[in-house]
Formats: structure tokens, C-alpha cells, sequence
């Protein structure tokens, strides 16, 4: 990255060496995060022309329009690129049930981690 | 990942094949995301027990403590997993200039995708 990428106005995405950019998803109505997934070029490509989010899903290793099976779709509100261009923040308004996460939460992070004599816990909230 | 995972109180965080999890920073004064960092084990063990947020730099291949040299420490008021444990989400008080990005801004996610005639466009905000 030269000097001054940091201020230019150019869409220009960076994606890893599996041609993948992490996307921070957030709850339009009250910001809180609700996922992390991971876009390629495709995904992120019909995520703006379409306004619905689209992941690369890593397990299946297939392009997902989310919502497609369940409902739970995620219409964007608003896509941001960090300082570096190689993470995207999405503001998203989800449909369905409201739900982000496959164990049919909100939100995919339920679980605080918590020091116990034992060690480290989680504890689910 | 075997069923029932999702429900563990273990703690058992899952790195990539470069041994780093991705962790999302949220100021806790707000929930607003301001960055996006990755931890190694050792950096996810420091920052548990110092309550201080450590990452690993990928672009200096170091440990990093968060505010080392800028005085933009910060410091951890919470921290979760996510249902794969593949994910970090951290809420943290930001001290010094209470800023998270290396801009000087308090959030790395400054720039909005807009479309334009001639493409996707980048919007400072």
C-alpha cells in the first residue's frame, strides 16, 4: 500500500490469497454486530448490484445469497471498506425472523468468554 | 465442527492455517465497529489476561500491543466468540485520543461504497 491509499476514493477491494475479503455485519436497527462471513469477488459483486447479501460460504465452498433456504434474508442499508480496503462493514435490515446466526439467533456472538479456576469458559447469554 | 457444538461452555477458539483468528473491535461507549484485527493464541491469551487488547500484525509479523506507541490503548470490556469459536468480537474502552484506526480516525470504516457512472466509487466520510 502506497502513502495516501488511505484518503482515495477508489473502490478497489483486497482480497486474500483465497480471493476473500471478511465482512463485519451489523443490525441496522440498533448496530450491533451480528456476524462475520466472507465475501469473494462475485459475492460482493452481486451484494451491491442486487442491495442483498451475498457470502462465499467456506464449508460448502459454494456462493450464498443469505436467506435463500431460511429467510433470514439481509437487505443492505449501508457497505464500508475499512483503511486497508480488505475488510467490508455492512448495516444491513434482516428480514425474516431476524435472525443472523444458523442456531437461530440474532446474533452469532452469544457466548462471553469468562476466567474460571479451571481456565477460560464461555458463558452462553 | 460435531452438533451441539454451538451450545459448548468450552473455550476452545479455532485459527486459521496461519494460526490467527479475526477479532472485531466495537467501542464499548457506543457498539461502534472501528476495526478489524487478528490475534494469534498468544495475543488472545495476553489480551485475556491483561485486559488489554494485543493483536498480531500480519503486515509487521509481531505481536502488537493495541496503543503501544500511539497511547491508543485498549482496554477489554468484553469479549466473545462466535458459534464456530472462528470469530472474535471484543468491546473496548478506548483510551488515549480514542481513536482505533491508524488514520487518526476514531474507526477504520470511513469510506462508504457508493455507485456512480462510472462504477463503484469510494465516499469519505
Amino acid at each position: 500500500m502506497t502513502k495516501g491509499d488511505e484518503e482515495s476514493t477508489d473502490f478497489a477491494p483486497r482480497y486474500d490469497d483465497q480471493g476473500l475479503i471478511p465482512a463485519i455485519v451489523t443490525d441496522a436497527s440498533d448496530g450491533s454486530v451480528v456476524m462475520l462471513a466472507y465475501m469473494n469477488a462475485e459475492a460482493l459483486r452481486l451484494t451491491l448490484a442486487t442491495g442483498e447479501a451475498h457470502y462465499w460460504s467456506r464449508s460448502r465452498r459454494e456462493l450464498w445469497r443469505k436467506g435463500a433456504t431460511s429467510g433470514d434474508t439481509q437487505k443492505v442499508v449501508d457497505l464500508r471498506l475499512d483503511c486497508d480496503q480488505d475488510t467490508v462493514l455492512l448495516s444491513v435490515a434482516m428480514a425474516g425472523r431476524g435472525v443472523a446466526c444458523h442456531t437461530g439467533r440474532h446474533s452469532c456472538f452469544y457466548r462471553r468468554v469468562r476466567s474460571s479456576p479451571k481456565g477460560y469458559r464461555l458463558e452462553i447469554i
